[in-house]
């Protein structure tokens, strides 16, 4: 497979020519759901002090204020707008997930396409439709590649991201096929970010670089500034430099047949999602325990994956907190919290759920499914307590269903821009495909004061 | 070496705190031999329709024209005119080089710095200690994973690059240790560039989006956004997930008294440094010879490097003619010109170059030194020449002369910005070292129509 010469361009093919009433009728559902948890996401997210530090890095370097920032007042020039959304989308790491690459897919697409179309007029229906090929084209280059790629340090969700962001925002533009394949060159050799930077305002910098990044190279592309043609497969190419596993078929297989789209999920809890099992698990126990207070050892028994990506033991700041899966499990048990609360600086220095996320301790077992987890609690007096989660909740197979997702949007939202204005965009939001142009619903997105 | 935990924080401490005086007089010799070179190919790239091309793309996005595009009449905000003066800067390949790792330090570092240097007042030796410092972190970042990084595939210019764009400017903004340790890590976490683009646009907008990249780093840094603090060494950060080989010595051993910026060498011909060698004698044996015409075949023995990096048969594109042995050995002899000429769309097509092109053969010999070469000329009447270069022009051995670097600047710039403001600008950028704002500098490098 390492010697196809038309990956880039097959793949450019489809991107340009898929047909509107090709996408099968529960795709663009899917679409509209990861859109809809996405924009709650991207307002949820920017009150955050990682938002405020990138705005006044940008601000004296924006260009003219054609798009909003989502949830605030700012208005920066659309390929600022794009990375500044993108940050506040995923930095409560609370928003989707496609589980197969662990690749949050909205973040770098749906953060460069709504900040571009402010700019033009934008159907709903186009809109959807490049929203939709463009976490195609992003979760398939991610599954070519997962999970050597991901395991080797590279954050996918950046590095699959950009190609996403190129894709959708190409198909905006109306680029050509070469015109496309460039763009997916040109936003290849932008592909960065590293896993170490996990716990620190540099992880949500990824898919806000992204979509930024792939933006960018599909305005390049469109003047026509070229690169090579086969970026993703050509020796030197994407999947040879950073990757040890390159698997083209999950590429072009089944395109336009087989939807990666189908297979998006929405965090029910504001951290890694390999702890959404724990935390789901913990908060059932706390509910049927009574008083929590009399927990002293929480163990769990769970995925390998849990302590690669979630084992901080001292978390000492709230994105910290996010990879921890001590604190987390602390925060379902004391609080019954998963959501943005209990990942804030004050939550992961709070004496009493640091003493408990102490005495809690972690065995992995590779035979434990990734979305389930075994708990056990002993209590002051010895009595131990076991509950096993065979899926969590947001799991593929226990996703949140549309009023879920609605409650999560507001939970997030409303505090940020007002109630009546949540109420209002929530319902616009699940109509975004009727809309002639969509670029009037992120002006809907900012505080009320501001309108 | 690979357990070390305070490589970027060390380097960081001696980015910040080493002193202006504490420089030695021929490294800021160097430094500012690095700087007037960079200038001018600035400004001998600027009219390339690689320039036209990113520039039609930024344009609409760009902030307050506060930066030169250097030798072109648009202004830009200084991010975007240090992505396109890094491009313009490189676009010829004609710049400088880091022989140990083929790294091209100044586009990166001295795109960034001119451009923030307009923005607010620097002296010049504040610019030339920015300058030399942040080719010191670029260049030995680079040796510490030089050549699995770069055999992996990774144009080590842009990967590299965007460390020196990030430390030099981080220096200019007076960043303290833990900001520096930050903007270090976000620039690690954009590290990026594939080889697999050279001969396309997209090689030059590698040292163009470091430029950019690492000097928003800076800015994100001093704004308080935090990254990794152990980004270049942790096991998920750039040496480990990027290259091979990490090297930690090459980055702190000798800091301050051991200097990368004084191996820096300066191009003499427009292309790929590994076929200088070939030009040179070819041009030596044009002159010897008198009637070209008479040449019926070309053989070459030389390092494998050569036909790796520069083994295109049959470019189709000026660009790709730069990585083409065949047509570089064809120009000198032909028409003995590898300077920018010799490197056009026009040049790659003549019917003369395409056909003796055809008649070069290249054998490689792993004990062939980089900057040697033997090229055997074969006439009609089957006579053979035979021509041995020890050590090419520009080599550290063979290195430019300020006159030859002048000459250098004036065949590229004169055309571009007028002779007598050429003449003016060479006097001047010699001079920088003494200047109270190099801002003016900046603005003098545009065409003479325009100011």
């Amino acid at each position: 497979m390492t010697q196809r010469t038309d990956v880039t361009r097959t793949l450019a093919e489809w991107i340009v020519g898929c047909r509107s009433d090709a996408i099968p009728e529960e795709i663009r559902t899917e679409g509209l759901r990861t859109f809809v948890n996405w924009l709650g996401c991207a307002i949820g997210g920017a009150t955050h002090k990682t938002v405020d530090r990138a705005l006044a890095a940008v601000a004296p370097f924006s260009g003219a204020p054609e798009a909003s920032v989502l949830g605030r007042s700012e208005r920066l020039d659309p390929l600022h707008a794009a990375l500044i959304n993108g940050i506040s989308s995923h930095v409560l790491d609370y928003d989707d997930t496609h589980l197969k690459t662990i690749i949050h897919p909205a973040g770098p697409v749906a953060s460069a396409l709504l900040a571009i179309a402010e700019t033009r007029p934008v159907s709903g229906t186009a809109f959807l439709d490049a929203l939709i090929i463009g976490v195609e084209a992003e979760c398939r280059i991610g599954n070519s590649v997962y999970p050597e790629h991901y395991d080797r340090g590279w954050h996918i969700t950046g590095t699959a991201g950009v190609f996403g962001a190129a894709a959708a925002v190409g198909r905006l533009l109306g680029l050509d096929v070469q015109k496309m394949t460039w763009a997916l060159g040109i936003a290849a050799t932008q592909s960065s970010g590293f896993r170490e930077m996990f716990g620190t305002m540099c992880k949500s910098f990824h898919p806000g670089r992204a979509a930024q990044n792939g933006a960018f190279a599909a305005f390049l592309a469109q003047a026509g500034f070229d690169s090579s043609e086969r970026a993703i497969e050509a020796p030197r190419g994407f999947a040879n430099v950073m990757s040890d596993k390159q698997d083209y078929g999950e590429i072009l297989g089944g395109l336009g047949t087989h939807w990666e789209t189908a297979l998006n999920s929405y965090k029910p809890f504001a951290c890694g999602i390999v702890i959404h099992p724990a935390i789901d698990g913990c908060i059932q126990l706390r509910n049927e325990l009574g008083d929590v207070n009399r927990i002293v050892k929480v163990e769990l028994l769970t995925h390998p994956l849990v302590l690669e990506l979630t084992g901080k033991t001292e978390p000492r700041t709230g994105l910290e907190g996010k990879f921890s899966v001590f604190h987390a499990a602390a925060s379902a048990l004391l609080r019954g919290d998963g959501s943005p609360t209990a990942f804030t600086d004050e939550a992961v220095n709070d004496p009493a759920l640091v003493e408990l996320r102490r005495n809690v301790h972690v065995t992995t077992d590779p035979g434990c499914y990734e979305a389930s987890v075994t708990i056990i609690v002993t209590l002051d007096d010895g009595q131990r307590l076991e509950k096993h989660v065979e899926r969590a909740i947001g799991s593929r197979e226990r996703p949140l269903s549309d009023d879920q997702i609605e409650a999560k949007f507001r939970g997030q939202a409303a505090m940020v821009i007002g109630e009546q204005a949540c109420d209002s965009l929530i319902e616009a939001a699940w109509q975004i495909g009727a809309m002639d142009d969509v670029g009037a619903l992120a002006r809907a997105c900012v505080p009320s004061a501001t309108r």
